[in-house]
């Protein structure tokens, strides 16, 4: 039995690190980010560079994340077979709702969007595949939270960002909030990470049963929300529930899920 | 000055190993295409699996691609410039043109995709962003082939499949086509690749003139090209030429392209 090897753990803490903050460094900041010699740090930033997975701009002579990772993405995707199921059902929500759909798996410490539909109007959207969503404030995040013991670990470890006036953030209400939402088998996040946003989100299983990943619809709350005699924004709106739901269970059904 | 790391550059041999063909392979099948002892791809293995880069089905232990890929592929988006730069222009040709827009930079031996605009109508599409197409029968990669001297040799290294009965795989016709391109500024490619598809492409230099891609509309022939009295396909339509080459050059000039 092979132990992990070093010079890959630090491949890819090096291309974790070209992934977030600048995004463009130079051979000093990676060393250092990393506590790491000069020449440890040339060495493996030169073989990834060879394999297309760093580039180094021609003028500043600094790194960054290389063609060859969009190729292999890209391949990611095609081998999903959640993402492939669900392609015609996640259409068939978007189309039927008016709304943006996402559908999302766990992933470190968050919802990772694998497919996204944009709302079907002429708007200006941008593709949400390969970025990630917080498991404590989504639709998405909280669907998966209840039902994979791994996601709540993850959450648990997590720092919980209180981006709205709506963010729970605290633990005890969390888990409460995750009981309910096994019991009724759905989620929904009403303005808990963007202002004016809501979202519905349910549980996509594999043939075991397995909590595999979760489909969500996201919109204005005024759309996807009821409003109060009073003109105030309510829960959401039950019948958009129904085909969140629906959509939840046919993909289920296609990877294989029993019926009941 | 360190030379290149040898686990580093088995495991990205695993890596397109597992992008390509089969996609999901047991330890066996990966030790023997790359020709390593079995202890050795479990190692690397291993390793590529603590990382997310690798996942291992739990029913037959085979192995394929990890999310961490599809984040890490959608940073490199993020990061690209180019990419950037292009959005709107893109999209505004695909609005204006009711065709499909691609973006494509040279990688390895082809074009990678790294912009897609949906044809504006309501049809069902596949998002292409991380695919590849080739260089010597896509407008994109005569583009690039024509003004690309890496390219150009790329594409001599590359085997040039004959996808239709219009495909040029001559050398010889290939660059007194690639002269032709450089003299009027721009490449068709009708039926070359996909029968009754053609596009159009045109060059996106940087602020030093470099190449540093290409914008394409490709759409059915029946609308891309002219029709004949007699009914035939003919070349393709001067007004969408002028369209392209109008991104191309506001593309340019967005990354600091001179204007003349």
């Amino acid at each position: 039995m092979a132990g992990s090897i070093q010079s890959l753990e630090r491949a890819a803490a090096i291309l974790r690190l070209l992934a977030g903050g600048e995004r463009r460094l130079g051979l000093s900041d990676v060393a250092n980010a990393l506590g790491l010699a000069k020449g440890t740090a040339h060495g493996i930033l030169r073989t990834l560079q060879q394999e297309g997975f760093v580039e180094q701009d021609p003028d500043s002579g600094k790194y960054q994340l290389g063609a060859e990772l969009l190729r292999l993405g890209q391949s990611y995707l095609d081998v999903h077979e959640l993402r492939a199921r669900a392609l015609v059902w996640a259409d068939d929500l978007a189309r039927a709702s008016g709304e943006t759909v996402y559908l999302g798996v766990l992933h470190q410490r968050g919802v990772l969007i694998v497919h996204h539909v944009f709302r079907p109007d002429d708007t200006r959207q941008v593709l949400e595949v390969g970025s990630m969503q917080p498991l404590h404030s989504t639709a998405l995040g909280k669907v998966l939270t209840a039902f994979d013991p791994v996601a709540r670990a993850e959450l648990v470890e997590s720092e919980r960002e209180a981006f709205t006036a709506h963010t729970v953030t605290d633990l005890d209400v969390i888990d409460a909030e995750a009981a309910a939402i096994r019991e009724r088998g759905w989620a929904a996040a009403v303005e808990e990470t963007w202002a004016g946003v809501a979202s519905i989100g349910a549980l996509i299983q594999d043939r075991r049963r397995n909590p595999v990943g979760a489909v969500a619809l996201n919109g204005p709350v005024e759309r996807v929300c009821t409003t109060g005699p009073d003109g105030r924004i309510g829960p959401v709106r039950p019948d958009l529930v129904v085909s969140v739901r629906e959509a939840a269970r046919a993909i289920s059904r296609d990877l294989g899920a029993p019926r009941f």
